[in-house]
């Protein structure tokens, strides 16, 4: 009987992935269901950082650059991040932030189609992505063109030979639907187009497989899924086939040829080196590479399946009548705006509420973290790495409680 | 008679910097003159970092972005650098790599000057600021004119009415010789210009006032004399008068005046916040704002002063004979490339020697860690925050004796 804790409980022990709950230091009485907002603390950083910090840069200094791999580190860890994103060694470097990288790969991918004049952007994209494509779309004299994912067919046929590079959100930030990263490269190859993807919501939340689907460039996020810490550095993604001809605008010294030349002209790398910039933020960066060891260890596609579990849990959840009177999900203002079918969703479950900000502010109090996102989304992110099914069922408890308090738009306070 | 080594120490025990020595972990054994590519680890950054980890990133999860101040560490980290180098408060923000805040601000600063179609840049300036030129020239169609920061004036009188924006090295990174920002500045006003610095190799090291000097924007380097740690993330200034103006290619949703509304269009904040990028990396920023203590207290006029002492005495004894019967520097193939004037010289000082290179490396073995800049400069960084005059003492011992191993070019190890 499901609506028991103790279901709950019981699918807890029978769990494989329980044994990766431990990896992370989640705070005592808190639910964490924000991981695509901010990871929590795998256990292993701060060891892997103070040794960093004390040992390497105290002790090395600039010893470390090459003694503890320091210089290597961006293709290493990027490497790494390739594996759980499906790309093969010498395809994904990790540095900046999510915005900075989009703005590289979106220039890049311009030019990888010079004669076009039309730069497509996914207008339910994150924001930031919206607008680092409208610069590099105003840099470069093209047309800006924004479209929901759903349309893009459609944008493909009727600019047809004027469009370039293609922006496009993997899964949506907001409902969490994910798109269909393979069908949608291919159509937009068939449209002589360059597919750059943003996979901030879907690295390590979902199985991708960027070289199989054909995809061109991607970005994403490293404090997500990744667990990498607050403003974990971002990766970029580029397909081998474009690294010879990959022509990116931040040329920073740690993408030359022979950087210790400091050599007059920018000669651009080879392989995915090129798309280096400037010297990266190590402490950032290897703080990330530890936190990646449970992912690795669980293997993402057994994550999915776990989330996939708990994301459904939660929705028949939330669609029970509270008690033997109660009224269903729906009749207290909740709506599930998530696709249900798994291969349309990502790994955060949606709902509306006309008073998503209370109620995401109650939860908080209530020590369940969620967020809420303008103007009436309520997302609740459910990474199997870490999540249980007793924490799904304490949260839809807990939200239930909420809901009670916090009346819906249009009615007054009791 | 400073040519013994107990004048170096009683010049150390009568120091009123030396307390701040202890502030930094500086490994037993080692001689740290390289603090101008990577300053050695500040004594208060791991537990500040252990803090941050564990218990606001561990504990706090993203109640942390506003409780343990995370959103406003880019602009409140940014006043404090904005202190040492005398920008008043709002002007100065902190996130990315040095290479991407000059992307951002040579784009910015060109944009300002709409009309004019030259771009100009320092040639003798650290590479990665030359290919960054370069690539914004290209971006915004402007001709690229380089120029050494000696031929300034000519160039400003050669494109007068054409020349837009330009990059500026403070302090060169080879012969660290320091160019005069408040005369130069006031030079490229007069030619209708706009003057972006870069401030790496003086931000920390040398007084600054860049509100007076009248300079337009400016970037710098954590790592090197304010010790953020390696990457450690660089910083933007702009002058108040151009923040409604400032029109930066790199949006991304930090800069925008509400962020958390999620906009379809761009709208920047109002002053320095719109010169934010992405999320900052935080565990990276917050190290660097805990590195910033000892420099504060110490205050950078009386490190500077130091600074001075110590390089006037390095250039004294590597100009002395070795011994009764040795020769003067010049005749082991060592030349003071440094200006020996206060007023034009950095805190590094540059020996010219034709195998610099194995000078440097065997200098390391050593224990005395400097670098070397192709193809023959042997840079020594003197931070008078730690390095004592004890230190320059034994760092010109080790160099005579190492010259004495290492042969002068055309000559064949005996």
């Amino acid at each position: 009987m499901e609506s028991t804790r103790e279901w709950a409980e019981k699918q807890d022990l029978e769990d494989p992935l329980s044994v990766f709950r431990k990896e992370f230091a989640l705070p005592t009485g808190v639910i964490q269901l924000n991981g695509n907002s901010l990871g929590p603390l795998p256990r292993a950083v701060p060891d892997a950082l103070d040794e960093v910090v004390r040992h390497q840069w105290g002790e090395h200094l600039i010893r470390a650059w090459s003694e503890d791999g320091w210089w290597d580190a961006p293709v290493r860890v990027g490497d790494r991040i390739g594996r759980l994103i499906g790309a093969g060694a010498g395809r994904t470097v990790v540095g900046e932030s999510t915005s900075v990288q989009l703005f590289n790969a979106v220039t890049a991918a311009a030019r990888l189609r010079p004669d076009r004049p039309v730069l497509v952007s996914d207008s339910t994209n994150f924001p930031t992505d919206r607008y680092l494509a409208t610069s590099v779309a105003r840099l470069l004299g093209l047309r800006l063109i924004e479209t929901p994912m759903g349309e893009l067919g459609e944008v493909l046929r009727r600019y047809r030979g004027e469009v370039g590079a293609i922006l496009c959100g993997a899964v949506d930030f907001r409902t969490g639907e994910l798109w269909d990263i393979s069908r949608t490269t291919a159509d937009i190859h068939a449209a002589g187009g360059i597919a750059v993807w943003d996979l901030s919501h879907a690295a390590g939340a979902v199985p991708l497989d960027v070289d199989a689907a054909g995809v061109d460039l991607a970005v994403g996020c490293g404090y997500k899924y990744l667990s990498g810490g607050p403003g974990a550095p971002a990766f970029l993604y580029s397909a081998a086939r474009h690294h010879d001809t990959l022509d990116l605008p931040l040329t920073g010294w740690h993408g030359h040829a022979r950087p210790f030349d400091m050599a007059d002209e920018f000669v651009p790398a080879s392989g995915i080196d090129r798309a280096r910039t400037g010297t990266p933020h190590v402490l950032s960066l290897l703080a990330l590479e530890a936190a990646l060891e449970p992912l690795e260890a669980a293997g993402v596609a057994a994550v999915r399946r776990k989330s996939l579990r708990l994301g459904d849990y939660l929705t028949r959840l939330v669609a029970e009548p509270s008690d033997a009177s109660g009224a269903p999900g729906s009749d207290r203002g909740l709506e599930v705006v998530t696709p249900s079918a798994h291969d349309r969703r990502g790994n955060h479950i949606t709902l509306r509420h006309a008073r998503a900000p209370e109620v995401s502010a109650a939860l908080m109090e209530r020590g369940v973290v969620t967020d809420s996102r303008p103007p009436d989304l309520l997302r609740l992110c459910l990474n199997g790495l870490y999540v249980s099914h007793t924490d799904v069922f304490d949260a839809v408890a807990t939200l239930r409680d909420v809901l009670r308090e916090v009346p819906r738009a249009g009615e007054v306070a009791g």
